[in-house]
């Protein structure tokens, strides 16, 4: 079992976080400031499998970090979280750089010929970013059978195999499957998973539910 | 029956308008010049139901236009075509704005706040732009059954409902099922099935294999 870093209060972090838990690991919750009411809660439920402090303080203790923030404030967050904090680790990216200022459907901040995933490699370069979980909600991410016996797929990048290796042994411990999880290369691929999202926002407006999923069909 | 014109002379034009030729139609396939080396072979292998010409010849010809040329000619194409054989038309847009002069996987040059089917829309106002079927190879465009039974979908999008509908007709003659065509709403639905190339790219160079598609799992 491993200590894990979740960056960001939000359901996102808060239902990875607590699967993690589930599964056995130790969380530290990480948030701008300390004593954030929600990692307070947080860690108040998960009675001693948890601790929250800054993003610095949580992205220290973890020897593995998920970032759960939002994609327009990823880059900073990990910022504050801090190279020495990073350095040599996995960060496990499930963001998408969504700007909602202008409404729904939202826009992408970077896209095309870059992307979030991309920006974050770039920005802590000693780190192994694995990009996978970021085109479903988040109740999805953690409960893949509760969907059509999870039948369907997530999709995973990163420039470092042993990382990617990693990251797919936690998502086949969260109940993904081999065959659902398909790598895309590396961390450049990112933009097409995140691109994928203004697929995903059209379609949530269009049947009424985040309750769902895409199956690659061969 | 319609007549049909199919602008492209490329392997999804031929792949389309031979299609809609064993469905009964009868196709112009309109090329940059009259007497196109493919125009003239396509013509020639269904006999008596294709004829050819230049983009505006074969506009002149149908009530519905597909617009099968390279999306990075498409508006292009479609002037050469003329507003006044597009006038109040249906357009089918099946085509995406990829550019591959960088190299694979190639990137969008039209994307993210903006799409190929809202420009052709506005390009040409009075015609009813309806994008469908850019999301797979053009085999699966015109064979649904030919994988997993049927089972995964296409979208559409435009901003015409009646128009929708006729494009739907066509659709159902092809071989697609009501429930695995998803309407997504008006033209600048466009932007997200466009965006997905980005992601169907990446799992093409994965999977080493272009017949596929997705399903909306829910």
């Amino acid at each position: 079992m491993s200590k894990i870093t979740v960056l960001g209060t939000g359901i996102v972090g808060d239902t990875i976080g607590s699967k993690l838990i589930e599964l056995g690991h130790s969380v530290a919750m990480g948030s701008r400031t300390i004593n954030n009411e929600k990692a307070l809660a947080f860690v108040a439920k998960h009675n001693g499998k948890a601790i929250e402090g800054t993003f610095a303080d949580a992205a220290a203790y973890g020897e593995i970090i998920f970032n759960c923030t939002k994609g327009s404030g990823s880059i900073d967050a990990l910022k504050m979280a801090g190279d020495n904090n990073l350095k040599d680790k996995i960060i496990v990216d499930i963001s998408n750089p969504l700007d909602f200022s202008k409404g729904m459907p939202p826009f992408l901040t970077i896209s095309n010929t870059n992307s979030l995933g991309e920006e974050i490699q770039k920005a802590f370069p000693t780190a192994k970013v694995v990009k996978t979980l970021n085109t479903m909600n988040c109740g999805l991410m953690v409960h893949p059978d509760s969907l059509n016996n999870g039948d369907h797929d997530t999709f995973i990048c990163g420039n470092d195999a042993n990382a990617k290796d990693k990251v797919i042994e936690i998502l086949k411990s969260i109940g993904w499957s081999d065959k659902h999880i398909i790598d895309l290369g590396d961390i450049t691929a990112a933009r097409g998973t995140e691109m994928y999202l203004a697929l995903w926002v059209r379609v949530l407006g269009s049947i009424n539910t985040g309750n769902f999923n895409i199956k690659i069909v061969r």
